[in-house]
């Protein structure tokens, strides 16, 4: 596959790109247990380090994909795809905190080993270390590109933040309308992916209109990457890997086959509304959801949103390989099992 | 006071800027809580809103003044005088979650009415609206001025987070030598004063050795303030208010004078090994520490960094009524009683 192709060259280059962001920002002795906690949360140190444990790097390499794809060297986007992978991770790093998540990519959370006051301050400077990595642009770039890879970075935390207080402004809540699901994906996922396309084409330096399709591609394919993880969330796991105590369903999670059976108000809404559900219950429960039109909802979703995607990517106008690693990249996302 | 005369007109002006900031980003229906937090923090909504629950606005006045000083407009400078207060406040939020402060400005903290998740949430759009606020520079300033502003920002924050990390590890200690104090310091404190005089100076386009002056200027300013701010700690409190609880001997913060006492091995050190200090052991103690040598050590550090951030202040070579209000700002500050 293409993709792969670009993977095997792309992948190395991020984990340097952001190592080099990292070690020269937090260099000092008395700060050497800060850069481990960044280094051990990126999956480069500690207990089970390695690439299980580094993600998926799925934003950086949209950058440096859609950069490609602009016909553009994809070497002199590294501080932008650096720069989407720390915001994620920072990101990740509140989250765990916020949910009181034990484990994340199969290790314990940051917080969970230094305590939640250092896990807030190392997200903290994540959050910086982000921003600040797009000043490495300055080597090749002007300013004005610089300003706006910047301007679009930040609206786009704002966006992240706004989506995680809807998410946990929901948790509350013991149902809420479908419709209220989309502002909250919209920020908290599609955000960064529209980010991470739009900075692939900026950093390539092309024309506006494809900047705004390389935009609404990203947008499309984050709210159906999140779509497929909610559908992951109840029917994924128990299928593939048996774990019932995962389940979206027992955590409670307002996914959208939740929402869409909430608000049909039957069978599925009438036991939700009673209180937790048990793993035991898990099986039986992802069955009525299913017998209630929340699967077929889903995966309609999925793919209508996927169609969407694809048609603003040819929207761009562009060719070539980088093109073609992109449909890849969308076609593996969005029929993943895990 | 000519420092009274540019603050009665600089903060009413502050205060728009900032509210400008945070109601431009943060509109949406769906988010009127988020925005009223933020609004809480900044002392604007809510029991005992006022000034008082405001803060005194340092930084961002010195911003505006280092830019009247250098000659410019300084209302051109109010992006960057909301930045320094939302960063400054940002960290505050996030500084009462990690040190479970209850109150803040005589008024219960941000986490504590919302709970903790959503504060963290919302330090970090504070975050982002600090660094976002710059862009506001873009009206009337060229690209590089608002590149170099936003890159003094993203500096400052590392050194915040590293400040902040110092701070927090330290806590753990039973004792640390007295220089593990200023690296500290630097970081929490002294850096965003330095970058508030700095941004002044940079808005208002002048020499690069100005502008380093007025950066020394808030450097040692920084420190003096925190010197200053930890004798009130321990001996302030005691004889202005009484307060013996508030101490900072009973908080157990690792302060300039604790420090320099616990390196002397003497007396006071020995009772601060044996564990936490009663309200009812305060005054005693603070005797003591002052018999040790420790207040004079502490005030004759006041004086030192004053007095070298005064000279500091005649290299910037400006004159005229913002250098006046600089001083008198500097000698308030450093002989304050609260």
């Amino acid at each position: 596959m293409v993709f792969e192709k670009f993977a095997g060259v792309m992948l190395p280059a991020i984990e340097d790109q952001l190592r080099g962001v990292i070690l020269s920002s937090v260099s000092e002795e008395n700060c050497r247990e800060l850069a481990k906690m960044l280094c051990y949360h990126l999956g480069w140190e500690g207990d089970r380090a390695g690439p299980e444990a580094q993600g998926k790097r799925i934003r950086p390499l949209l950058v440096l994909l859609c950069s490609a794809a602009s016909g553009s060297d994809w070497q002199q986007a590294l501080p932008a795809a650096a720069a989407v992978e720390l915001m994620h991770n920072f990101s990740l790093i509140h989250d765990d905190i916020q949910d009181q998540s034990l484990e994340r990519r199969g290790r314990p959370t940051l917080w969970t080993k230094w305590g939640i006051a250092q896990a807030i301050n190392a997200g903290d400077l994540m959050f910086t270390l982000a921003n600040n990595s797009l000043f490495a642009l300055k080597g090749g770039k002007n300013e004005a590109v610089i300003i706006r890879a910047i301007e679009i970075l930040h609206q786009t935390s704002i966006s992240l933040t706004k989506g995680q207080f809807l998410d946990l402004a929901y948790e509350k809540e013991k149902t809420i309308p479908l419709e209220s699901y989309w502002p909250m994906i919209a920020g908290k996922t599609a955000a960064l992916l529209a980010a991470s396309c739009e900075l692939g084409g900026v950093v390539a330096g092309i024309e506006p209109e494809k900047k705004k399709a390389f935009r609404e591609f990203g947008y499309s394919l984050g709210l159906a990457f999140q779509v497929q993880d909610d559908w992951l969330g109840i029917w994924g796991d128990v299928s593939s890997t048996g774990k019932s105590n995962e389940s979206d369903l027992v955590t409670g999670k307002k996914s959208l086959p939740v929402l869409y059976a909430l608000n049909m108000h039957k069978a599925f809404s009438e036991r939700w509304i009673k209180g937790n559900i048990e793993p035991i219950e898990v099986v039986d429960l992802a069955r009525l959801l299913a017998f209630e039109g929340a699967e077929t909802y889903t995966r309609e979703t999925v793919d209508r949103l996927t169609r969407e995607a694809l048609q603003a990517l040819e929207r761009t106008d562009c060719n070539g390989e980088g093109m073609v690693a992109l449909r890849e990249l969308t076609s593996m996302l969005l029929t993943r099992v895990k």
